[in-house]
């Protein structure tokens, strides 16, 4: 039986970006669009240009992808022309493929919050959208608080659609946006649009999260016959999110009657980077990411009953409903220690060390890194600390210098014009060769900006390795994350340093302890010695 | 018309302790009961009495309840009768109004995982319930597996549901154990089997949200007939975790069809505590309560969209499902990129502060803020600092104290003992009433550790503020967020500062720098500008 076909609507950074806490910046928008065009959507809403500077500033350095890159804005406003209104005229310029106008579909909100007549307000859908249409572009109707509108007044609501469809839109979306209509409702409802004449291959529908239900209302308009699901990444959006694509594009690929019924362009290859993909926009947000997400969560296949472990060992399939690393996950069983040293070899042996499996040092090695991830360090995505520590544990880690101290000086006074200026000092001593070097540095940039202690740390580390100089000339320090962790008893700083060097390597090196600026210098030191250990090669 | 029964069952203290990193002392465990009982369910599953030492000690020491406490446990092993199992005596031991066992009901389990026959599974559930009945107690039987069972043998495990009815089951509960079961099979099973014979009025539902379904599965069960209703607060649970009690009790009695046609004991009273009771648990796990949980999430009525905004303050149905005061939440109208100047009204008038619609200096205000969201503040999450900004830029900001100066320093080295310890000291200098004031102070906390230089910082800054020492003697910080940001081109690092002080004021701020140090200084002056407005009221 021929699948048919179903497309995928992104809208994290527009909707998503309506979460409590987060705004994204234009790099950041830039490599989410990226990773979504890896994933395989077939829309990506890059916001709206013209009502924010990130936003305008996004467009301005939009990223090619195959997806259709779609910028969002709303209906014209009454009394002007579409082609008058600035507003629209902002997101038409923003030169996007596709284009998708929010308008309103209840007839109170169109009287109370717009204070329109219905007649102005279907008219302004229609030209809107023929506006759109006209320049060529693939026009989208967000058809806003569709589902209340349909409640209190089925035959407006519709007319608002037949006016959008008419006047030429690919795709008309079927918003819940409040959160508040059951999926039973919706699936009615679709139902009802369908056979009103508003065929389904043109029907979206775009769920929020309020009831929990964003995901169920999402399948049951698909059952009822759209053919285009909204939703974010890991259900980012306003209030308690959208519908979450990091859930549903698993649950459409692998579950019947889905799998078999439908197709879209994200290829299998792809869903197993959909672990990956969730994880980074967490890493992105700084946020910790939820354990319990549905197939991409930490735990989503941990199995910690005894006698679920104990099944599972024989079967996966008993408590699995389907294959974690169809997603990119791994199946976690905490009570079982073979599991963690068979883990733990083939991780060392990605890092090119060769352990036999019955080498005492394995089980030392797995109680160090218990202990460690007690006090906050978490290997996982550190993966060039954990090498380190691993061939510390088992002798193979060579000495290339060792540091005798270092002192850091942060200032802050005024300066002679009167305005408050700062400046960070670092000096570092260490012994390379039985020589002992210091070294002093300033965080002064370029422009006379002071980038901070750990800048100044960086560069006096750097700055005289003796022999080792000329082999860490081409590093430089990429990224920087902090992250406060409950380590034992007090919170404890955690910092991830992201380092590049010449040849194109990038690795990840982790430090931990209640001061910042130690467990930034932690980090430094594994990133210099993860270098010098590849130099030797 | 009259409504029906409906039964809630929680398993919080059960298959919520399955999550991944939660344990529960006894405490812990007779805290949650009381908290349940006062929600107004109908049981309380305690646990697994005889499994593990802290379920035992859980019954030894149960609290009182309305609600039918639930010991936990398995049907009876094979070769043995019910009354010589010590497994099974020691459920019944623990002595509680209601016992629940579970049970296979999928062919492929009980010949895999336990190996015996068809017919002697079923013979072990009817002796267990029958036991169990027997002793006057109420019986529950948890299918496991059911709605896999079902599809793969229909008649054989429609063929234990009836053993357990037929032995005096109160309850028959339909559990999807590995959550893979859509809400459409759901609904298509439960009908089959209340068709078949079984009461709805002795159907229960439980299920599991690895796809982020269990709440939907839940309701799909309830449209199709059953009466009782499992699951936990906030979701916890074995993988992704159980139907989310915390979301399914407002559904159920806020919206239709639910609100009408069921009643529960769950009380509107009970309603308006839900939030603190969802809080209170996260509080007792130690966990970050979840922003954007339904209805309870302290995001969940936050209205971050400039267009949603200024139509709340019209009328809050327009954004809203539900009024957030029903659940105990409350509503949110965030300041950030997108916000107007309706948002910005409301907000400040949260903060005590009028200002005219017409004033020009809102206009200006927005501008400030938005470019300082440019470079990488974010208001929304440190409302203080909000007021602040607000109070200088409309010049109602009292001047309380000038810093002139200040300095830290980080140094670590080899002590005596060689080993490596570090330690910061911090000086400030402040000018308060034309009075210039230097003060020191270093991060050594009582055990020993160095807490680092925003911790010094921290300490020598509310030293000697003069005057105003009395006013902040009873704050303290309580939490520590650092995130590095995009701002501008270049990376600065983003502070937030949660601080506390003796009459339950909690208050958050903000501080923004390429330097972390110096981030972490403009946050911690915010803290105490924001506690001294306060103090002079």
């Amino acid at each position: 039986m021929a699948r048919e076909r179903l497309w995928l609507y992104d809208t994290t950074l527009r909707d998503g970006q309506q979460t409590q806490g987060v705004s994204f910046s234009t790099p950041e928008k830039i490599q989410i669009a990226q990773a979504l065009d890896r994933l395989g959507v077939d829309h990506i809403e890059g916001g709206w240009p013209g009502a924010n500077p990130t936003d305008s500033a996004f467009f301005e350095a939009v990223p090619a992808t195959r997806a259709a890159m779609t910028a969002f804005g709303m209906t014209k406003r009454a009394g002007r022309s579409a082609e008058n209104d600035e507003v629209l005229a902002a997101v038409l310029n923003a030169g996007t493929k596709a284009v998708c106008l929010v308008g309103k579909t209840h007839d109170f909100h169109v009287t109370a919050a717009l204070g329109i007549g219905l007649e102005e307000n279907t008219d302004n859908i229609a030209r809107s959208i023929a506006h759109v249409a006209g320049q060529g572009r693939e026009a989208l109707f967000d058809a806003e608080h569709f589902f209340d509108g349909y409640r209190a007044n089925p035959g407006y609501a519709l007319e608002c659609l037949r006016a959008a469809h008419d006047a030429g839109a690919r795709w008309i979306v079927l918003c819940d946006t409040n959160g508040g209509t059951l999926p039973s409702g919706i699936g009615r409802i679709v139902a009802e649009v369908i056979a009103a004449g508003i065929p389904g291959e043109r029907l979206g529908i775009h769920t929020h999260d309020d009831m929990g239900l964003a995901v169920a209302g999402s399948l049951a308009a698909v059952d009822a016959g759209v053919r285009q699901v909204q939703g974010t990444l890991n259900g980012l959006g306003e209030r308690c999110g959208n519908a979450n694509l990091t859930t549903l594009i698993p649950t459409l690929l692998l579950k019947e009657p889905y799998a078999s019924r439908y197709e879209t362009d994200v290829t299998p290859e792809a869903l197993h980077g959909l672990t990956a993909i969730s994880r980074q926009l967490d890493e992105i947000l700084n946020r910790v990411p939820l354990r319990q997400a549905a197939y991409v969560g930490a735990s989503a296949f941990a199995h910690k009953a005894g006698l679920h472990a104990s099944a599972i060992l024989k079967d996966p399939s008993t408590y699995e409903h389907v294959d974690p690393a169809t997603v990119g996950n791994q199946r976690i069983i905490p009570m079982s220690n073979q599991a963690g040293q068979s883990n733990l070899r083939q991780r060392l042996s990605e890092a090119g060390i060769v352990v036999k499996p019955d080498d005492p040092a394995l089980a030392r090695l797995l109680e160090t890194i218990k202990a460690r991830e007690e006090q906050g360090y978490t290997y996982d995505s550190a993966q060039a600390s954990f090498e380190l520590l691993a061939r510390k544990e088992l002798g193979q880690m060579p000495d290339f210098f060792e540091v005798k101290r270092y002192k850091v000086t942060v200032e802050r006074r005024k300066n002679k014009y009167d305005r408050m200026v700062s400046l960070s000092e670092a000096v570092v001593v260490v012994k390379v060769d039985g020589e002992k070097k210091l070294s002093v540095s300033e965080s002064m940039d370029e422009a006379g900006c002071d980038r901070g202690p750990v800048n100044a740390l960086a560069k006096a580390l750097a700055k005289d390795l003796g022999p080792y100089q000329e082999q860490i000339a081409d590093m430089r320090l990429v990224d920087f994350k902090v992250r406060i962790t409950q380590g034992g008893t007090e919170a404890a700083t955690r910092v991830i340093i992201d380092s590049e060097d010449g040849q194109g390597r990038r690795w990840s090196t982790l430090g931990v302890s209640p001061n910042i600026v130690d467990a930034s210098f932690e980090a430094l030191l594994d990133a210099i010695n993860w270098k010098l250990l590849r130099a030797d090669r």
